[in-house]
This record gives structure tokens, sequence and C-alpha cells, in this order.
């Protein structure tokens, strides 16, 4: 039989089983429609899950006009809380604290007159949503580059990855007389990272499970192909290939933040009746 | 005849050319004995020059019993500056303005809460200097490593490499929740090396001049190493060797922040009659 090693980090975050769990307990007063504002996690399976108790995921505030509405983990953009609060929609804040930070340190950057830089990628919702609060007054950057300020304030997507930070933080000290740096980055995210490295550094074959469009898992994935070129990501069981196991003894199994913990369990069952 | 580039940047630099000038005004009034703090520069020549016209440096103020004395371009320790107060005697302050802003920068995060760490040589009278504002109450260091501490406030010497900044930076990311950097190196320190490295890469020799014991002109002379193979660190005309020169077309000269013009102009004269 195959042996299955599991990272400590697995499954749903803080934020991702906050979030859910605020769903859930809306639905259970069974009061008005539900709406998530995007899909609530990036995982298709939770989403479908979600749906079928009459979860809704919409693009945009403007298509709804009574019931609930939901801010996913990610945040919101300030426009889009402006709508719902004109509309007089009932909100769920379903917002990540760690997420909220990341906002909440960058408006005080700015307020005390940095050049905030926001340190991810700037199609993810997290970092949109903390630029709409700065009114778009803030530099996106992934990689580093010289920008024109003496006051430099930096903050970073809480996915992150940690090298990458510190190598924005290295091209602007070339540059800013003062950088202020607040580190942003999830602790838990962090953690999640350097475990899989490690277990995939022990294992024959290292399996990432969690949403295809999920940020975090995507990263992961990368992370520990690096280290273990037998890594795989896989969204659910069906996506395991048998050939992939020939002669294997030890398995690795992770997860992302939005990967629920039934689909981790049925992965690990399928791989240890192989 | 060999030709000789020299980089804009050379000779005494504003903080250096500032404290001479203050002593050479001093022993214009023909008042006091002048003593020096230590050497007023790093440099044997111009301490030798100014020790005929009766400048004398002194390791230690308690020997000193009357008369003038010079805090150096470097700075002073607090301890130093409480007994010249104690003694009555009359400073000369000719601390580098940008040495200072190194010690109020420091002063500042420690007052606001941080844990300050000074990026430079524990035993460089700067650093020294630095620390002692802070009642030994920092962290010096000169290689990224870990320290114990949420809120990290980092200052730099003004002659400190920034790739060391960069690194030392980086490092203390991986820990700290907030990172506050005063990029207090040395703008013009800094665009000398780099002119030293530009030059070296164009030239067949290059020649770095300076006191031997100067912590800059060492660093200078170490960094165009690294892309000449053939450079030299010259204290004066004396130390240059004729088998260098063997079919020579071309040699750059530079000299550190305390390397007197006259220097550069003698070493250049005998480059240029080989």
């Amino acid at each position: 039989m195959i042996q299955v090693l599991k990272t400590d980090q697995i499954g749903f975050c803080f934020g991702v089983k906050r979030a859910v769990s605020k769903v859930l307990k809306e639905l259970d007063k069974g009061g008005e429609k539900i709406h998530t504002l995007g899909p609530l996690v990036h995982n298709p399976q939770v989403v479908a899950a979600l749906a079928e108790k009459g979860v809704i995921p919409v693009d945009d505030v403007r298509g709804v006009e009574k019931g609930i509405i939901c801010y996913r983990s990610h945040g919101i953009e300030k426009e889009e809380e402006q709508r719902i609060r004109e509309k007089g929609l009932v909100a769920i804040d379903a917002v990540c604290p760690f997420v909220k930070k990341v906002r909440t340190h960058a408006l005080y950057l700015k307020k005390q007159g940095y050049t905030v830089v926001i340190v991810g990628d700037e199609k993810h919702p997290e970092v949109r949503s903390v630029l709409s609060y700065l009114d778009n007054d803030g530099i996106v950057m992934q990689h580093p580059r010289p920008i024109e300020a003496d006051k430099v304030g930096v903050v970073s997507q809480t996915t992150q990855d940690l090298e990458i930070l510190k190598d924005v933080v290295g091209g602007l000290i070339d540059h800013a007389g003062e950088i202020r740096v607040f580190n942003t980055i999830c602790e838990s995210t962090f953690l999640r990272k350097k475990q899989a490295v490690d277990l995939a550094r022990q294992v024959e074959i290292m399996l990432v499970v969690g949403g295809k469009s999920s940020s975090n898992t995507t990263k992961l994935f990368h992370m520990v192909k690096k280290v273990q070129p037998k890594s795989y990501h896989v969204e659910t069981e069906d996506d395991v290939k048998l050939e992939w196991f020939s002669g294997t003894k030890k398995v690795g199994i992770t997860g992302g933040t939005s990967t629920p913990d039934f689909m981790i369990e049925r992965v690990e069952r399928l791989v240890k009746n192989l």
C-alpha cells in the first residue's frame, strides 16, 4: 500500500472557514436569497455545494435588486460597497481580517504621505480591493522596479511569496530615502508553503489539491514542482492518473486555502487504495 | 604616453572638506592648541600635514586638560561629548551632517518604539557613535540574520554598500511585521563607487588612492578589484610600481573620501610620466 503523508496546514484557512461559516449561518436563518459577489472561494466544488443550497455568485451587484449580498474573503471594491449601500441591500461582510489588515495599513501609509506600493497581482480581487480603497492612488508590482518617490510605503498581497516581497523592497531601496514595509503576508499561507516544500522533498510524488482558478493553490503547486518534479495539481480525485504511481511508495498531499477537507479526503482515499 | 582617466567623484567628500576647513579656520585664529578626537580623517598624509600646523590627534579626551577639541567627521561617542562638556573644553563640531542624519533617524526610530538595526561595521567610529547615542540599545549587523522583534527600524552606515543593506533588510522581512528603513547611505559615496566600477571596466589598470586605514577607500578598492583584477590600492605615489604598467595604454584613477587632491595629482603626474 502507498504511504500518504499530508502537511499540517491543509484545507480551508481561517479566512475561508470564516466566510463559508458566515454564509451557512445565514442560510440556517432561512431568510432572503443570498448572493456572493464573485465566487465565495476559488473552488468550483465548494461554490457548487453552496449553489445547491441557494447561494448564488454574481459578478456585479448592479443585477441584484433585493436580498442579501456577501462580500467574499478576498475583499470588495470600494465602489461596489457604495453601490450595495445605495441599493439598501443587506450585507454579510465575510472579508478575511488579514486581507482587511492590508487595506488598513495601505490607507494609513497613504495618510502619512507615503507613496503606496502593493506587492501583488494587479488582477487579483484582493489587490483590486486595496487599490480601490486607495482611490487607485497606489502602485502594484511583482518585479523590482524603481519609482520616483522619496517616501515609499509597502504592503503585500496576503498570499504573496516572501522572496518576491524581498526583491521588490530591495529594488525600492535603490531610490527611496525612506521605505516602510508592513509584511502583510498571511502567516498561515507562508507556513503552508513551507510545509508543502518540506514534504515534497520527502516523497516520490506530490499532489496539490485545489481549484484550478485558485491563485494560492497554483502558487503552491509551482513551489513544490521546483523541488519535486513529479508534482501534480489536481482539482478533484478524477484528475488523479493511475500511471503516475507505478512503483511509488510514498506520496505527499497538500491543498490550497480554499480546498475543502472532503476533497483532500477523497484524493487521499483514492491514492491509498491504488 | 599613458592615458589617465579619473572619476568625477574624487578627493575629499563634502563632510571631510568641511571638517578640514573648520580646523584650518580655527588655526587661522591663532588661538589655543587644537586636538582632534582620533585622526580627523583616515589619511596619514592629511593628518601629518595638520600635525605640522599643530593639530594633534588624541585617542581619549581624558588626557586633554585645556584647549580646543575637534569632533571629527565620523562622529563622537555620547560619553566623550559629555566628558568634554564637563571639562569645559572648547569644542569644534566637525561631524559630517550626513553622519548626524544617521544618528537623528536612529534616535527617532528608537523613540517610536522600533528595535533599531544599524547596518554597518561595529568597529567603525561612525557606528560606535550612533550606538552610543542609542545608549547601546541597537543591533549592528552586516550579514542578514533574524532578530526577535515585531517592529524593526533600520539605518545604515553612510559608507555602507547598498547590496549589504538590501540583504540585511531582506533577512529582517522574514520575521518582522513592520520594517522601516532610512537609507542613510551617503549619496556621494554611492556615486563614487558606481563611477569607480564603471571606470575600472574601461581601463587596463585601476589605481585607488587613499589611506590604508580608510574604510571607504578599502571598500572602493575591493569593489573595483572585482571587475578589474589589475587594481591597486596606493596610499602615496611611492606605492606605485613600475612593473604594473608594461604595455599599458589606459589607466584609471579614483580616490577615497579622505584622499586629498594633492595626492591624486601626485599619482596622476607619476603615471603620465612613466
